[in-house]
């Protein structure tokens, strides 16, 4: 899924980098990396002038976002031409703290995704977004568990948005002072941060005896997030590349 | 600042759980724990109808929040009514398995915060909030760094928003399956995630023999983050309450 990701997003005045325009990011690889590393993005839309922002899990393919039910569904419903939605990813990666409060700051990753949103309603391309919303994440787990019925299938409301122009924005650095300032006898620091998994827990009502998915090797305890769900998606996404 | 912890916001057509409201939260308490539990919030505004929604460092003081310069200053600028967003703060708690697609969840905490939203443009308030920004993630601080000066303060936005209404969401639960699933040969469990603090990294220009300041002992390696700032929060705000 990185056949374009050589290329660059337009830079348009909806995705142009408005503050700190240096930490702006436009080319799909840096873009991409940001989008498959997160498994909750905040969805922002807008009902009647009213704005709001719903976290959700989401996942990408290709150039496309697809992301489960929200509250926004009953209203993309009654709208067959779509909606205009801003989609955002974040990680938050240090805190940096400096000798004055302006200098202050974070270290971050974050990708802000726009494009028109429509709900999935072909009972097809549904199924095959409730296969591919677990195997994401969970390589290969689709072939696993039960299969989704009927009334699951109804159920459940998936969106999908081609994504017409998106930005990232990446803060990496460490405390950066005004120069006279470096003088000052400030305990200044920058302190990383990192969103890591615990050991999982099995089900209670677990049968005994069953090993861990091949999918599943990765989400061992103390690792990082990001890196095992990216490595996760270049695994269930890998060989269409 | 939880004199009114004890009361519940309305619930209006705006701020009411549409999909599992089982999981909605009305009681200030919970909302500001987990408000206060953040220090990166996602704050969705409109601008001609395209809806954005953009990651910043936010605070809450009593029942108003505010946040830290964003894309939307200049238009809220040109504003002096105020904008409608909806602020919202997220934390990933766990990844849930089920035996089936349906089924496959994420434990977190969440807040949906609406209001009108304007540009903090008095000086004063404008340094007051300076200050408030660092106090309140880093508790003292404002006194240990070097003040902001005119220029830093002309180039700084804060933007403020009275929460009108606001709701949180919590799923904290293990695997919930279909009753005749559980006989399944399905592995399932559920995998804690934390945002956890590194090692701090000083400055490589730090002075030498500078203490830890006493607001920023609780920032110590391997501690969950939303601890340390509910912690930080309750210190710096606690006496007031």
């Amino acid at each position: 899924m990185n056949d374009a990701a050589d290329t660059n997003f337009p830079i348009t005045d909806r995705n142009r980098i408005r503050r700190r325009h240096e930490r702006g990011r436009f080319d799909k690889a840096t873009v991409y990396d940001i989008l498959d590393s997160a498994m909750v993005a905040h969805i922002a839309y807008v009902i009647n002038g009213q704005p709001f922002c719903t976290p959700t899990g989401f996942w990408r393919e290709d150039d496309v976002l697809y992301w489960h039910g929200s509250s926004a569904s009953r209203m993309i419903r009654n709208q067959s031409d779509g909606v205009p939605v801003c989609v955002t990813a974040t990680h938050l990666d240090a805190i940096v703290l400096a000798r004055s409060g302006f200098h202050h700051s974070v270290n971050y990753r974050s990708v802000m995704a726009f494009g028109t949103a429509r709900l999935v309603t072909d009972a097809a391309e549904k199924t095959r977004a409730m296969d591919g919303f677990v195997d994401r994440f969970f390589p290969g787990r689709s072939k696993e568990i039960r299969p989704p019925n009927g009334q699951e299938i109804k159920a459940t409301s998936f969106v999908v948005m081609p994504i017409d122009e998106a930005s990232g924005k990446i803060r990496s650095t460490h405390v950066s002072d005004e120069e006279e300032d470096y003088a000052l006898p400030v305990w200044t620091a920058r302190i990383p941060v990192r969103q890591v998994l615990g050991e999982p827990e099995l089900c209670p009502r677990h049968l005994p005896g069953l090993e861990v998915p091949p999918g599943m090797r990765g989400y061992t305890e103390g690792r990082n997030l990001d890196e095992v769900l990216l490595e996760a998606y270049r695994m269930e996404y890998g060989t269409r590349d």
